[in-house]
């Protein structure tokens, strides 16, 4: 498969999307579900479905699909075409311009394909303007019971109806494959150019409030003090040094941390912080909550403190389909190269499409690890590899 | 000297004063300097000082003087009469109106003074409206300056020139005596009833910036961070290690913290957060902020971070006269009691007034430990014999 002359054509899409939601200040693109720079973006890509010979439909919660018919379910290709705000160029985008670019090649090159063959500009995927996260695949899995007031208005405005959402369930899709930046910097520092995606980690989003008593910081002895924050740094100290010794694919993150009463000459009597727990094993994910949990109400007890952690969220790893993961592999050894497999840390569509559908992900690097910002990057010659195997693996299944 | 009847009339007093200003909601009183109830409470203590056959004065500042004509430098006690927010019953006005019950008692049973005798109601200490900590004995000292507009307007409001604060400042006062309660729960926890200060601590405040990289708190394995936060929890840790290590009277406190981009999912990028440091003796205050400032830095080289520090404030510890620490001792004995010595955590009048007179301070009880709250409160038999030593010792001095 010689996709040559459409990379050049991929970087053009990648800039024009880009530009669609360009932020006046700070950098980067902002296409929140439903605005006007997502539903500009969603027409632009339209537009080149169109050109590639494909069938359009946008469904009823506004994905827009590209279709070339052919017998049995469908081998899906695609990505999210929202973004964060001040997001990146590749993020989402890569896979819904890669697919059509892949698309687009076989459709020249082969001919008709043997299956439907599909791409999709998934709506919505980041959760960047409503707590809706993966709110697109969702809908194609008739998994989205409710929709709250909010968001309905929002659809209305782009002619959506949310009544009718769950005619954008499908039941005739056979596998969905996403290409994506890998969003970390594991790629990018070992120096390898692709990797199959294994599994999506689980997450576990906990919040811990500990509570100490303020005193005044001048007066109260060290001896004497219940310390909230002096007791939240040890179980910070506590958390990392549990994920640093489980080892990759394990991670915990305290991202916010909020202090009362939060005064240079108070000693803090209540701190809250959040913790950002992910492993793609399901019981080794849970093992490391459980010794966080364990070890946290230790050091509150040893040192008088208050504790309360409550659960914000939940959500499980979801493996690739290993069928799909064999078929990637070898679709990246027919084009030249060995593939290494990688957990993906962060979450993706194929995570709930994986509900319904064989899934699969290939994963380019991140320059840097840089992702969700205006340095989102990956090498010209590593979005064409990445673009190859996808076309090689829809080739495999579609032909 | 025989207070019976007085303590009585103290508490009385002392319930007026805290009824003036009281807030409507959480509790407590706030006088904030030249605001309405800091005007009426000068006004009531005026009274109280003309009722106990003072010469009253309200100098250019504010300081509202009651004073028993003598030979030779004064002799003053006194304590200040504004308060933080949701303030409690005692501090400040303890020593007003303890100062008052001694002085009343002293001119009924022994006459004139052969030394002026006055009690001062200095007219702000906490800094609670304005960024001016100590306005009324820096005044008394000469020690300001300029005037901001925004209190040269309040003052205005309560009819006192700003041109003319530089009037306020006195050369003719020998000894400033302060009974006020301890704030902290050394003395509570040791059920020591009254304790004479010996040094009012030195207090540095430090601000650290702690700079990392935010990253995708899924993507980025453990040992590609560089997370400002889990090295601001180490430095946290040292800090009170450090302090700990050292014992009484060293203290350091992490009163502050702020996290960016405090986003549960994203790896801290940038921490500030600021240190409160005390000690009595200036070498050792400084050798603990050294051996903080260089742990710190060791440690955000091993974690590959950057880290700027900044000082806020620094304010040299201030002993109380050797003199005066020994009479008070020694008007303890004489009331029947053995006086600790203790290091004042908190920054009191005394410390500024130390400048140019002998200064001396006597501490009660704070039960509990509480302070700056509703909560803050000292036993009856505390509240008298703190008045009595008072007394003692301003006999011992001005008769």
């Amino acid at each position: 498969m010689r996709i040559d002359g459409g990379v050049a054509l991929l970087e053009r899409r990648l800039d024009e999307l880009y530009a669609i939601g360009a932020e006046p200040e700070g950098g980067g693109t902002y296409r929140p579900l439903y605005g006007a720079a997502w539903a500009a973006a969603g027409e632009r890509v339209e537009r080149w479905m169109k050109d590639a010979g494909l069938k359009t439909h946008r469904d009823a919660v506004g994905n827009v699909w590209g279709r070339a018919a052919g017998n049995g379910k469908s081998i899906v290709t695609g990505s999210h075409i929202d973004t964060v705000r001040h997001g990146g160029r590749l993020d989402g985008a890569l896979g819904i311009v890669a697919g059509l670019t892949a698309v687009a090649a076989l459709l020249k090159e082969k001919g008709n394909p043997r299956r439907p063959l599909e791409v999709v500009a998934i709506c919505e995927e980041e959760g960047s303007r409503f707590a809706t996260n993966f709110w697109g695949s969702r809908a194609i899995t008739g998994a989205i019971d409710t929709v709250d007031a909010d968001i309905a208005a929002a659809m209305a405005e782009r002619g959506l109806d949310p009544a009718k959402i769950a005619i954008a369930a499908r039941d005739d899709i056979d596998t969905f494959i996403e290409l994506h930046i890998e969003q970390g910097a594991v790629l990018d520092a070992s120096r390898q150019p692709l990797a199959v995606v294994s599994a999506i980690v689980g997450t576990a989003h906990l919040e811990l409030t500990v509570t100490g008593r303020p005193d005044h910081a001048g007066t109260t002895p060290m001896e004497l003090r219940k310390d909230a924050l002096a007791g939240a740094a040890a179980m910070l100290q506590a958390i990392e040094s549990i994920a640093r010794s489980l080892g990759r694919p394990a991670v915990a993150t305290v991202g916010r941390l909020r202090v009362e009463p939060d005064q240079v000459n108070v000693v803090p009597g209540k701190v809250v912080f959040t913790v950002d727990l992910r492993h793609s094993d399901l019981g080794a994910g849970r093992a490391l909550e459980e010794r966080i949990r364990s070890l946290c109400s230790t050091i509150s007890q040893e040192r008088r403190l208050g504790l309360a952690i409550r659960t914000l969220q939940e959500r499980p790893p979801v493996a690739m389909h290993p069928d799909v993961r064999a078929l990637l592999a070898r679709a990246a050894k027919e084009c030249g190269m060995q593939a290494t497999e990688l957990v993906s840390g962060a979450g993706h569509d194929a995570q709930i499409l994986a509900a319904r559908y064989r899934v699969g992900m290939l994963f380019v690097p991140s320059i840097g690890g840089r992702s969700h910002c205006p340095e989102e990057a990956t090498a010209p010659e590593h979005l064409e590899l990445g673009t190859r195997v996808l076309a090689r693996a829809l080739e495999l299944m579609a032909y």
